[in-house]
């Protein structure tokens, strides 16, 4: 509304009720100006009205919104169904243009702005979250994995000769594929034990630049946030070889933004030695729906260039859901939730520690893992392997979710690589596990929940074991190629209960 | 979005862009403006995002929306479910003062606003309807009847010696109830035959009012749309009798804005004699959901007692999706659908004539009711009663609602008064006979399903008492007191079903 | 989605995933299920997601949204525009029957399961809050007011000799509003000052049921919540004076569901006397839109004789949102807030007591009203009474809402009857003062912000003070008829502002 | 609801009216279930209710929504914000595995369901709309460019000795930026002139084939929908010469789908030759949101390789988008926009042509591309070029959008590529000219205002050319590197007002 309407409006109720309703919109209007001029997280989160009013703002700012507007070209933001349009707010242009992802649309002055400001409060965010010297970072609407195989086509134009990534093993399989994807050879470097945690062998690391050349190099991909036994990789470390040998180094920071460890690893890295960009996952770290992710860097003029390497437009989706949330909570909810994660992480790990002990397990030793634990299941498997398996599955259908059983020796064939001890992120492990992890967003309930079910469901194993009974179902499970624990765990639960129905 | 806010914008993406998506933004705010300043309704319907604008701005002017508010009354717009705060837009503290439905409320300039301008649009759509002299008229979130009710209450302190309510005969109960609950005696004139119509008997309603006295008389209590047989009431004349005889006088015109007869009515009576209010249903005139009615009149002064009347705040939700579907349509998409009415009428009514001549039946002749239709059941009552109820239920386990069908000879009590007859308007009806209307927002679709299910009705029915079969359990329905035709059917409808599946 | 649906999605996906997701889907349905045969408020608030699987489910029981049905009626649920129905869930035909606002629609299985499951719901609630022995209730769409005057018709129709209703006073327009509207003469019982606190002249009732005869009266009208220095009425008393002398008695208990004490007295005066029904605003008690109350009562059938006066069907919304509003919080929910709003008027009471003790004023000691607070003014009006409206007025232009000053001497004419010292519920209280409450959804920050808010105010009005500049300004405002104490303060902070503006 | 439910309700309110609500709920149950079993898209569109239902019935299978899950992964599907929860209708676990954007998640089967749901619909719709034979296909959350990257790289690992991909110009950056991306050189293979057309120059492609030898060539990159005056290229010819060859056949057919001509070309050239997929926008042929692609093919199991080469999970929302809308439309609804689009481009083109005989100018005749046509701008730019862009610029800030001028000789540097007469699709096209499309969505009122807008800026421009007063202003401009005319015609815009206004 402007003056004009305020003015009827006082005529038709009272002036000095519209001169004091026309007074709380000035304070709505005000956080959208800050928002603009600073482009920094507030420290507040919004209120919903004011973040309704802000993206409706917005979004008639696009032509396909113009009152008057007449369209004669192939793509003119026409949306068929309502419901689609009012999930997106009538944002329908996308984000970017064909040339580059951060490009400003002309035909979409409002999707530009939120594209704009998105980035802008993300970058705010990991400056916040641990790491201060990031100059330059955008949203893109892939998952982590596809956003990997981005930076890997962009270095690839600035070395042309390069055809390996050297790469810390990490048993997760878009990792692995995202090189896989992006055309070149991954060269898998084993981690080293130590204690009861795995940690990158540096060493072997070297000499591999030194043993294949680093023109051949395309880069060092590393990972912070991972399951343990593994621990974050000597980020710090590798960033000073890569400096020395003049090899880029791009990290997979998947789950580390909710980790001031994980984030710290990579501003000393930074420091210290050479890092290009760091990829991290939207969802995983900013409870939002799955399908986006941050490509962050200290140096702009290369991140600009894998912004300009996204050959079209872009779903602003991803974007929208983070600006949402970012201004939903402010930087102080957001910080908050870091906080509230640390305390669940050390209250999980004290709830399985005791756990752990009732059953002659024990947790293991991860001192650098700040997210993921892993309890050992040594008697499990030394009965027979396919317990560990069982739990797994039990776990799963009693609706715990995201606990994770990795079993001796599983082996498995990924993009035509075999991994021996696949899961484990090293040959051969010495004991089965499980694998709980406190991620943001984690609540105390959760930690409970799953500590009772986890409880009964050792039970009930325990008591299985003796029976011996249900040896032929599963005796084939183990030499399954490609094989998913989940599913192998459900397929096998849903075998044991019919066995238990027939029985009955 | 303020200047500075537009200004912060155009540094993020192209000043140009931006100055086209503020200029976009201006003709957004012009339409506002205009509904504000005119208080009309706009002629062509508003794209949802300027409704969705307009309400949110509305929305923040009051104070549960202010940021900076703090609230230390007894009622303060505090919502528990967010849910609920979203459907109503966020306007909370509904429409009115302790004093008076209509007035300003200092907490609430937004809800406030909504007031008027809904009160304003709708007195501009019942000009255009066909009443142009109407003067004032309010929302009030009660249906018909109560809101019938609420004339009533205030007429008595005008006229503290009156007793009776005078009321050519309508057989809808609600009707009827409001002027019990008013606390009146209502003096029931019954209808005369002409042809096959039924229309207010004018004599006896004069000689009722001299035999019982002018001042003993609250009022007329009229009715336009009705179910034919029954016309609407001779309004013009019964206008004439109030005024010579200084009786007041009130127009039930529950669903008679959207015929021009029925309106054209009202504004003749207001024109040669006396209307004090004529009350008409939202839901039923402009698509909306059950529960607002609009009290409407010539006389200023009169309209505002009525809405002083109301004790207390009421809710703003019938005001509000009246506003929103008036500035969906626009008066252009309004008039359209009143256009298309009368054409389903045309369509309705040759329809209904076809299939009643292959069944011996015929369309009732009821050319002053422009919006319900007649067909008689003459063959299947001849043969017994039960045979219409059958039908009737049968309509409506196939989905067909809002046909009423009228057996002969009913007998129903209502409040204590026991009208013979009932449902026909009249004592006695030469025939049974089936009510179907075209009420707006029908479609030629509604007319070809109700027909064809019709004829599919008629000749099971027809087999069926051929048969003879199912006498006994039908025998009781017709002695029933306080008969409600729609539930009878149906009951009987699944006696049928159950006699029929059990001998199958 | 039925069982073929998941086997064919079972052929789709994993059927172990979908029968995991169709067990998932169970758990919905069995509170569901619960709700629907237990009837009562479930312990733990429901998932967002069950809550609206309920609400959708239930509308598609309605015939507009059956997918085969064709309507040929006159009130079909046809919806012009689908932000309207989409705000509604989809229920369009409201609650209630021409007969009975409790009645079951044909055509709206599904909004009539509504209609009973809330009513349902909030007698659990009632039951909850207070007053076990309570036996019937309903949801009515209109404020407190209008169903007080529609008990009070309800109650002519048993009474019809009765003329009068006795009321201990209480100011608030629409309490005595209600009475006049049913077209009765409240008989107005000054209150008596035990102290600071205002009590019911239980004496002066008794002997006025004497002086006027017990069958002209139509029932005495007693009020629970209230403004300090007012206590609630004296209910218990009150109501063995109405069993003994055979009248009714209805109760305005507008905010007293969220005090114990409030509805311990309606359960101990039903059961040591006579409560005929009493009633209860939905927005204040229930923290959803204005627009509902709640009338309740221990005898079903005079309960349902009052559902049977509201003449025709009624909005369904405010029974949608307090359903919501319920099912979401559960009665755990619920009770917590109550626990918390008690727990917020100790707080606001220490905390305006210290703040009294610094400006030599006092907080009024009322210990009967459980909600309310009242805090001297001496200071101020001593010196001139227009310091103390300008005291309202500065509050309410710096957002603070709901805070009532008093000043000395108001007279207030409300429909013919002039009250003295309008606004304090007897014609001398003794000094002016300010109201501030703890209602329900009160939160910390409020009364933090009033209390510094306040403080400010306070030091400014007393340099005012001494400036004696604006006398001029103000001088008219006590004598205005029908004043509005914040309308007034508003209009006179602008006065002010303006001058102080020209001034500078 | 359950049996149980139902029976609960039943005694509620009456067992009759519960049951047709049960019958009612069963209609929208068997097209749910039509759905699942024939994954097909149904014939008429769903009601909103059905389909809200639907998505409802689905995102409780996903274990975020489990009432019971407790989540002890790092990917939980927790959501910070309500908002962002409710607009993905709860669906948050997004697509896919990490192995596979096609796979099953076993923590999400209704997630899963959606996915397969959709790529079904999607299937059928292709089918439908010209390429019965199409036997797979998966909708990717990636704009048209980098879905073509994705095909190419998966090719790669298919034919590594490939350098090159083969590419009939088409000026359209992300066509080009996709080869450039997934790291391969593109041939350009200039167009021929055929009368105004430019067409395939299937000689060049075949000689080019053959010096680089067949294995060296990645694939053969064509295009079917492009701006006139280029017509779709000879697919069918391509395909043969590809099948002769051996080399694999991408075609882009960006928005091809709603072109009959277009989808028979892809028939044609499966039929005669060989297509190893195609590529489509969601955003421009189903009129959702920007940001999806629908990767289509002849081979299963190249289809699945494709959808195994994407490293990790990916947004639904594109999905969720064209789900929704084809559930909506309908295979009718889908055909009926199909016919107006055709409609409408003889209607543009009809109106086109009669504008340009006006001025002098022609519609060239492009009779092979069905969706775009181009007018000459001869006796603008015989003037001079400026005109050219000016007149672009004007009708950009004038709020006709996708309207697109050619002016003689613009070069551009695409990724270090040089293309003279840049936008023509050719190095001299023989005249400037305009484009305006006629794409699905697009309205008769589209048209006129269009035409009408056109015909007053050509006239301003003669009247300015008239002038020759502001040569200095625009000198520079195609000198321009990097140049896109919607930036520079509107930038120019702003400088002449700019100068007018101060001239003024």
């Amino acid at each position: 509304m402007n003056r004009e309407s305020f003015a009827a409006g006082e005529r038709l109720v009272s002036p000095a009720y519209v001169r004091q309703g026309c007074e709380a919109r000035r304070s709505h209007e005000h956080l959208i100006r800050l928002l603009l001029e600073k482009g920094k997280c507030p420290e507040d989160g919004w209120d919903e009205s004011t973040l309704e009013l802000f993206l409706h703002e917005l979004a008639i700012m696009d032509s396909n919104n113009f009152l008057g507007n007449c369209g004669v070209g192939e793509r003119e933001g026409r949306v068929a169904s309502a419901l689609v349009a009012r999930r997106h707010y009538r944002f329908i242009h996308g984000i970017g243009r064909s040339g580059d992802i951060s490009a400003v649309q002309p035909k979409a002055a409002g999707s530009s702005l939120l594209n704009k400001i998105t980035n802008s409060l993300v970058l705010d965010i990991l400056k916040l979250a641990g790491v201060p010297t990031v100059t330059n970072c955008f949203v893109v609407p892939m998952a982590t994995g596809m956003s990997l195989t981005l930076c890997f086509l962009t270095l690839r134009h600035k070395r042309p000769k390069a055809k390996y990534i050297i790469w810390p093993r990490i048993d997760q399989k878009s990792c692995f594929k995202s090189m896989i994807t992006a055309g070149f050879e991954p060269v898998v470097i084993e981690n080293v034990l130590e204690g009861d945690e795995l940690r990158t062998d540096l060493k072997a690391v070297e000499s591999k630049v030194q043993e294949l050349g680093p023109d051949s190099v395309l880069c060092v991909h590393s990972t912070t946030s991972c399951f343990a036994p593994r621990g974050p990789d000597r980020v710090e470390e590798l960033a000073v070889i890569c400096a020395n040998y003049g090899i880029p180094h791009i990290v997979n920071n998947a789950y580390g933004v909710q980790s001031s460890k994980c984030m710290h690893l990579i501003q000393q890295g930074a420091r210290v030695g050479r890092i290009d960009a760091f990829v991290q996952s939207l969802d995983k770290n900013f409870m939002v729906p799955v399908g986006g992710a941050i490509i962050a860097g200290f140096n702009d003029s290369f991140i600009q260039e894998i912004s300009k390497m996204y050959p079209g437009r872009a779903s602003a989706s991803p974007s929208l859901d983070v600006l949402i949330t970012l201004l939903s909570l402010g930087s102080n909810g957001y910080k908050k939730l870091l906080k509230e994660r640390k305390e669940m992480f050390s209250y999980l790990s004290s709830q399985l520690e005791k756990l752990s002990e009732c059953y002659n397990e024990r947790l293991l030793y991860t001192p650098h893992n700040p997210i993921s634990l892993a309890m050992t299941l040594k008697t499990l498997s030394e009965h027979r392997d396919r317990s560990v398996t069982q739990l797994g599955s039990m776990l799963f259908t009693r609706q715990v979710s995201g606990a994770r059983v990795v079993p001796l020796g599983s082996v498995q064939a990924v993009s035509g690589h075999t991994f021996r001890g696949f899961m484990a992120h090293t040959n051969n492990y010495p004991c089965a596990y499980l694998n709980a992890a406190a991620a943001v967003g984690m609540k105390t309930q959760d930690v409970d929940l799953f500590v009772k079910r986890l409880d009964k469901c050792l039970k009930t194993v325990r008591k299985e074991q003796n029976k011996e009974s249900n040896a032929s179902a599963v005796e084939n499970y183990n030499k399954t190629e490609d094989v998913d624990i989940e599913e192998m765990a459900l397929k096998l639960d849903n075998v044991l209960l019919d066995t238990s129905q027939n029985s009955s």
